[in-house]
């Protein structure tokens, strides 16, 4: 494809920090970085209903630090992040779904935590660059195709809320104090080591556990809606291009794939690959619709005009690469 | 003036909260609806870094229900909100200097303490209307003139990020939980029962106060900064209206005289006014200038579409009633 050449290689010997690094994403930069030859620390609170899972680190586990810990644990950040040159924060509470019943842990944890890591950096090391993990449900209902990061956010849920003043520190810290933060709004990231422990959130997770369990697929709606679905190693370039490239310092940033998928296509990808599974159309719950943003197209020039970053894996591809993954792997990914 | 006729008398019999009524504008607010019937509640933390003042309610003390208490007492709020058919909601850390100094108080009052109203409304009052207390802080740094209520919010500060993400809270609960909210996003309010204890908000109290007291008034810079100051009874009419007009429901709305005044014309009228004080022009201290956000124009035509509404107190007018109140009143405003 058309990527701009990038020097990953200017991690090796570098340290790095990876907030919630047990879960989906993190542990996915954290495999990335060990091959890069980065000195990779992992904090991860291990919260039951969250992504974190030990096995995503089960081939590097030797060759990183893990702490099983809060960043709501001023003390413990404090103590972390000195000394980083790049810091990736995940942690997070990360079910929309879930904001609406516990609105004070996802506030706490997507809120107050977030604002601990940053006054962490502010008194022990404010040259770290901070990326962030943002999301799409910042924005709310959408009125822009494609969207772009000028899109009104009015977030539908809590956890929008949260994630959009998470956003604004980090913004702010920028602006203020000079910490370089890079915010990247994600869109629908699928992948290796995604949990598919049940359907709140990462529906390609909880359908290719369904689909190799032999089982119905529920279908909201006629599954026409439009999704940016985003393979694993895209957003992991994403994150290692946003955290050494300092034009994107201060900024936020789409990070999809810029491709467009209908929500049946997905299931249908994922069907036809497992080869087992069936479908079945049902309406939209209410507490569902609600929260339903719409069709989203994502434009994402803005990242990959500043860091070079273009994402590669089509959704086919991706999938059956998750497939593969899960082939191997299942078993560690059920509770 | 050309205000379109509000009757007010729609507030007779009508029950009603204010959190933060001890405070500059809640006292206003509860002082007006006193006088137009109401039944009215008051909770304030008192908080002495606040505006909360006992004596704001000298005239109406034995008219209102006066609870010294925080809204971030869960059981407190779930008790007051049940039966209420307007809820004016104030209660805040006021300071956007302070906010970076006790960003964690900020986060706590101005983000958790509007959470927990908004669900003990959820819970217990679903068809009370709250209107916000929002700031024109949210915005950051000015980039349209005159600014309407689709400028970029980038806030400069916690105090913003944290109005920021309550006025999210505030759609969010009308858009999901059919909560009839409305945003009021103030510019720089003034007048009688103004704060004059220190100068990290409020400058026309501050300054009065020094010109009451013969005192040289330093301005920072050339002083030729654009603000918008808005007299206490334009605002109280603005809230009043916004909590009874379904128009408004859901939106967010910019709250100021729509007027433009240099810094320093706020700065002569206090002292010609009071015919005292002199003036003297300094630098701008590092740490004010970080979060400076530029000349402030205000465009207020959508809170007049939508309720009626317009400031009728020019600026000179306006100091000239406040400095009646405090020629009588001062004694109670300086510790």
């Amino acid at each position: 494809m058309n990527q701009q050449p990038f020097n990953a290689e200017v991690y090796r010997g570098k340290n790095v920090l990876i907030t919630g690094g047990l879960g989906f994403l993190g542990s996915n930069i954290a495999n990335q970085l060990v091959k890069l030859g980065a000195h990779v620390t992992i904090v991860d609170s291990l919260n039951p209903r969250y992504g974190g899972n030990w096995f995503n680190l089960d081939s590097i586990r030797d060759k990183v630090t893990a702490v099983s810990g809060d960043i709501r644990d001023e003390e413990l950040m404090t103590g972390l992040v000195r000394g980083m040159d790049v810091i990736f924060n995940l942690a997070a509470q990360v079910s929309y779904i879930d904001s609406s019943s516990i609105p004070f842990e996802d506030f706490d944890v997507n809120g107050r935590g977030q604002l601990i890591l940053l006054e962490a950096c502010r008194k022990n090391n404010r040259g770290a660059c901070v990326v962030f993990s943002s999301s799409r449900l910042v924005l709310g209902r959408i009125i822009e195709d494609p969207v772009t990061e000028r899109h009104p956010t009015n977030p539908l849920s809590l956890y929008g809320a949260h994630k959009l003043v998470a956003e604004k520190y980090h913004y702010m810290y920028f602006k203020d104090y000079g910490i370089p933060t890079v915010v990247l709004r994600l869109t629908n990231p699928y992948g290796d080591r995604q949990q598919m422990k049940h359907s709140k959130y990462s529906m390609p997770g909880w359908f290719m556990r369904l689909a190799m369990e032999g089982k119905e697929i529920s279908i909201f709606g006629d599954g026409t809606q439009i999704r940016d679905y985003v393979y694993v190693s895209d957003v992991v370039d994403a994150f290692l291009r946003a955290g050494m490239t300092e034009a994107a310092h201060g900024r936020t940033f789409n990070c999809g794939s810029g491709r467009s998928y209908q929500f049946q296509e997905m299931v249908t990808a994922v069907v036809g690959t497992v080869g087992k599974g069936t479908v079945r159309h049902v309406p939209w719950p209410e507490n569902y619709e609600r929260v339903e943003t719409g069709d989203f197209r994502t434009d994402i020039s803005a990242l990959s005009g500043a860091t070079g970053w273009e994402p590669v894996v089509p959704l086919e591809e991706g999938i059956q690469r998750m497939f593969e993954y899960y082939k191997a792997n299942r078993a560690h990914y059920l509770f």
